[in-house]
């Protein structure tokens, strides 16, 4: 296919400066953050981040979700399990949460992500006050009983080795932005405090 | 820091289905695309990709731009410039390019990806019509007079093995969507040109 030359008709100013993460945040009307959900297996994380974008959606923010479902096969489907994988999950997730929030975008990740030092890899990658780490702070034994994915069952057999909480630690933040609390609440009360945790917080 | 449970004062109409991608592109009043710019190292693809951007936002339209600038360094930090790497440099853009039009936002890339296999690899991932491959078709002389970082002075006196162009071998797209001359033109006049284009192909 060819190109035709068209200036002629063109009277569109062009902007002389680059496009940036602030042009960017700017056009949305919001300040990129990234809100990193974590926290054991059946905490709650990806149904709370699932409705917390809905949420975020409504009032007329850009978000992205990351998480297993559309990372796992993809960007990081050469990964397993082992602990040196599971570094370079969260590293290369990390990264890709930068890209997004020099795009504008709020971004929410929802991975397990059992180390303090990943974690705190992507706070120190970002500008300060970008990086707002959320703990989904649910008691393991609640998480075992919900088993949403039959995991626990499958980890206490013997048949998923390495598996956090089980037999892999889970290093709980020490000092995260928010701790929350989901246990009692509905999924839809407890990620609408979550919401007012960060208005009044001014995150979003 | 502790929660409150704020609920009580919410009056917000909670959504009942995901957000995805059509929700997210219909937000930003757009249909998300990768605009893929392939051709040499001092093709032009920076300062068209840059430009086109600026284009873009001007015109109301949520864009984000994946360069050597913000892959190289971060994401794809770990990898060097072996063809393995390089294949693996850009199976990742390719991958963080889907999760951006996941997202709703148009995404260019700006990025030699002289291999047609890689390339053919993005578009696999995407969904019909996501994908449009321009190739920058810059004849390597008028490429190897700019040279705008030196680079091309490099690979002729054998500092830099494995220069596309010089020898390494660099596939032009056989039928890519768009083939931009930017040559005897200004760099503004060759990006409203692919704006037109773009614009006529019903692509934004």
């Amino acid at each position: 296919m060819t190109q035709t030359t068209n200036t002629s008709t063109s009277n569109i100013v062009w902007h002389t400066h680059q496009i940036d993460k602030a042009v960017r945040g700017s056009n949305k009307g919001q300040v990129p953050r990234v809100l990193w959900l974590t926290g054991l297996s059946g905490s709650g994380k990806s149904t709370i981040a699932n409705l917390l974008e809905q949420k975020l959606v409504a009032q007329d923010k850009h978000t992205y979700l990351l998480d297993g479902d559309n990372v796992r096969h993809g960007l990081c489907g050469d990964l397993g399990f082992s602990n040196k994988d599971r570094v370079e999950n969260i590293r290369r997730i990390s990264e890709v949460a930068k890209l997004f929030v020099d795009s504008g975008t709020i971004v929410i990740t929802a991975f397990i992500s059992p180390f303090t030092a990943d974690r705190d890899y992507c706070r120190e990658i970002l500008e300060d006050g970008e990086f707002i780490e959320i703990f989904v702070d649910t008691p393991i034994e609640v998480c075992e009983a919900r088993d949403p994915k039959g995991l626990y069952k499958k980890a206490r057999s013997g048949d998923i080795p390495d598996f956090t909480g089980i037999d892999s630690e889970y290093q709980a933040p020490q000092s995260p932005e928010i701790t929350l609390q989901y246990q009692d609440e509905s999924a839809i009360d407890t990620a609408e405090r979550l919401y007012q945790l960060l208005v009044a917080q001014g995150v979003v």
